[in-house]
């Protein structure tokens, strides 16, 4: 469904749960007068200067529905490029609902997801990189995905690709001078220097997707184990809260729960699983089912074994038979316990109960996640699949351009490659686009934004 | 503890969840020049507009924090009555964190519950009775409980009490009269028509706080009746969404299970129990101990009983022994098998599978919390205990006054009782009050507000 660009919307920009303020959204031609309709003793918004604040009450013809706050702004001044306004009211559930039923009734569709970002684009205001860096910034769960964000949405990802279609637009023009005037200027004028730093640059950036959606996105780490390694301590431990509960008995876990943190920047979904033993309630059997489907789908594994214990069998099973592409983490747990011996190789010793040794299985589960340890460079990280996927289209074109020219192709033929890379790299900022690309886009952002 | 009331202060306004936009509040003198040290480009807050809004990027000195709306209030056109700002960053939490954290680094004093309004009655932007209903329509649960506490916000419970206080005040200027000159005019200049009307005003206000008190805050209702009686279905179709797991395994709900529900615009906290029946798991044994627990503080408990069954021993039990004070509802669940027997006289009869009866139980329910069923008067109802004790203490010092008159007692000792009396109902609206009294009001408000 493509969202009609006109219609006046509404949506509600903050979380539809009880606070202090909530702030509904509303945009579209026409906007302002609508709202007029609801103001008790009849001002006119759409007289109102833009970027102004004013205290109104909101009517429904029958009774009153809140004292609010609202924001107007005027096209082309508004994030959208429209007559939009912003309703402060009081951060009820049934005030919130009160007046976005008033708003639908008066004439306002329900936004959709991103729809207000959408019309920001579609107006000019903002390219589709910085477009998605909005949906990334207010997604971001960790103050460096925040920051990583915030460079995008500042246009960070919008300057590269613009210096790569710069470049290739200067290619092209020299090939258009060969095309037109063979006879003149018969010799070569690609700059293949220029060529080269922006297949470089644009390779470099590719580079960066995978680091880009892991702090985004985030992993999922599993912690598993026998019974009674201190699994739970552990995932409370990392949670710094008491989530799970944790006790002496065998079996407390009977599904898994699961906690987010920030471990060096990233967010991980811990879970933390029932542990893994023969049983006959069929609960039980249940949980474990759930436990080996959570495993299975983790992008690392933290395998607890119990320093008093030893490695047992069915660690050494469990381990051996790890065939998953995740990494796997044995882990020497309950360290602080008089008497217990060193940790086999290989594995992190920690002590759940005391905390000895946290800091370096953090950065053990980091590096693993990230394949490896990383350093600080401040370039930008590419988050969106569909800008990865669309740099590897412009660079493909431009491996059969570098091909074509070794094989001595005309330039007439050369320049369908350079066109075909400039399409591709047009793309990435919506200089080109299509009513569905920007659905499927949008679709992935909440609503009122 | 007490507020200085000149600090900068700062608070989150919207919830700490993930959301489009986050509110984040300050206010306080000095604030817009504190404002103005973490905008990049180093625009000066203090020197803007009241009332408009200004997009700008917030930086901490060593990066940028978020691109930012910020809407700038002047004293006294404020809530606060105070220069006063509002921040719209993007909704995700690591960005609310890393403003709230400059903001706090930069001066700002984060803010108590409350403190806003606090500061909004102490800078004579309204009384009291308002100040309390902007808490009460922030928790309002239900649209009923928005409406009522909005008529307070209006100033419905204000314009009585000072309607009250005024008649007080015209009762004992001819009281002091009477003192004045005792020659000049023997005779009883007290109103007694203005006085009673001014009594029953004061006495149909207290007597509308138990409604208004179950109308905001809400009751517990529990679910309760032996295993498989169909507690969990009823559950879940009084809260029309799958939220309890109904299986046809005995014991499957092992602790309780809460929901909200506005029935007849009353928000009612259901209690989904454990079936109660013998038991040797400890952990099953545990949730019974719970389940009795949660049944002992409900304010209706809703009693099931299997139509196919019949009235069983153990129900027979539960009902005779049930000397709790709040209401117990039987009900007669299963009415859509064939061939069950009508329900037993007292009983309300319900297919929690088909939903037949609900509306009748719901308003049963609500009837049994309300004490009676109720009519629609259009009057302010009382939420605040503070507000009705001192309607009370008012009342008692005005019954003292006429039990004096009619034992002759002088007007000069007469106006001590009016004195009390003007004194409570001035407390009422904060014309008179005391840093403890407004402390304790404040720190039930949420923070941001």
């Amino acid at each position: 469904m493509i969202y009609s660009p006109d219609d006046p919307i509404a949506a509600l920009a903050t979380a539809a749960v009880s606070s202090a303020l909530a702030v509904i959204r509303v945009s579209g031609p026409g906007s302002l007068s609508l709202l007029s309709g609801l103001v008790k003793g009849g001002r006119d918004a759409a007289r109102m200067k833009g970027h102004t604040i004013h205290r109104l009450v909101l009517h429904d013809g029958e009774e009153d529905v809140d004292e609010v706050l609202m924001a107007v702004y005027k096209a082309p001044r508004s994030y959208t490029g429209q007559d939009s306004a912003e309703i402060f009211c009081h951060g009820g559930l049934p005030v919130i609902q009160r007046v976005l039923s008033l708003l639908t009734r008066s004439g306002f569709r329900p936004a959709g997801p991103g729809e207000f970002t959408q019309r920001a684009f579609l107006n000019g205001r903002m390219d589709l990189t910085r477009a998605e860096a909005v949906n990334e910034i207010v997604r971001a769960k960790t103050d460096k995905a925040r920051a990583l964000a915030l460079q995008r949405l500042a246009g960070a990802i919008e300057g590269r690709i613009k210096a790569a279609r710069d470049a290739l637009v200067e290619l092209r023009a020299a090939l258009e001078v060969m095309i037109d005037s063979p006879e003149d200027e018969p010799g070569d004028v690609i700059d293949e220097g220029k060529l080269a730093t922006t297949v470089g640059l644009l390779e470099s950036l590719t580079g960066t997707y995978r680091r880009g959606r892991i702090y985004q996105e985030g992993v999922a780490v599993a912690i598993a184990g026998a019974t009674n390694s201190g699994k739970s301590s552990l995932f409370n431990l990392l949670l710094r809260q008491e989530r799970a509960i944790v006790s002496e008995i065998h079996g407390t876990t009977r599904d898994w729960l699961e906690g987010m943190v920030s471990l060096s920047g990233i967010p991980v979904r811990l879970f933390d699983t029932a542990g893994l033993r023969p049983s006959s309630d069929p609960l039980e059997i249940e949980g474990m089912r759930r436990t080996e489907e959570v495993i299975r789908a983790a992008d690392a594994v933290v395998y607890l074994v119990d320093a008093r214990r030893g490695v047992a069998a069915e660690d050494r099973e469990f381990t051996a038979g790890w065939a998953e592409g995740s990494p796997l983490l044995p882990v020497w747990n309950k360290t602080d316990l008089p008497g217990v011996p060193p940790a086999p190789p290989g594995y992190v010793a920690v002590s759940a109960a005391t905390g000895q040794g946290l800091d370096g299985l953090e950065k053990a589960i980091a590096d693993a996640v990230l394949g490896g340890p990383t350093r600080e460079s401040g370039e930008p990280l590419i988050d969106s699949q569909r800008q990865r996927d669309l740099i590897l289209r412009a660079l493909a074109a431009l491996a059969r351009f570098r091909e074509a020219r070794s094989r001595g192709i005309t330039p007439d033929l050369l320049a369908v490659d350079l066109s075909d890379a400039l399409e591709a790299l047009g793309e990435i900022t919506g200089e080109v686009t299509s009513a569905e690309v920007l659905d499927r886009m949008f679709s992935a952002f909440c609503v009122g934004k």
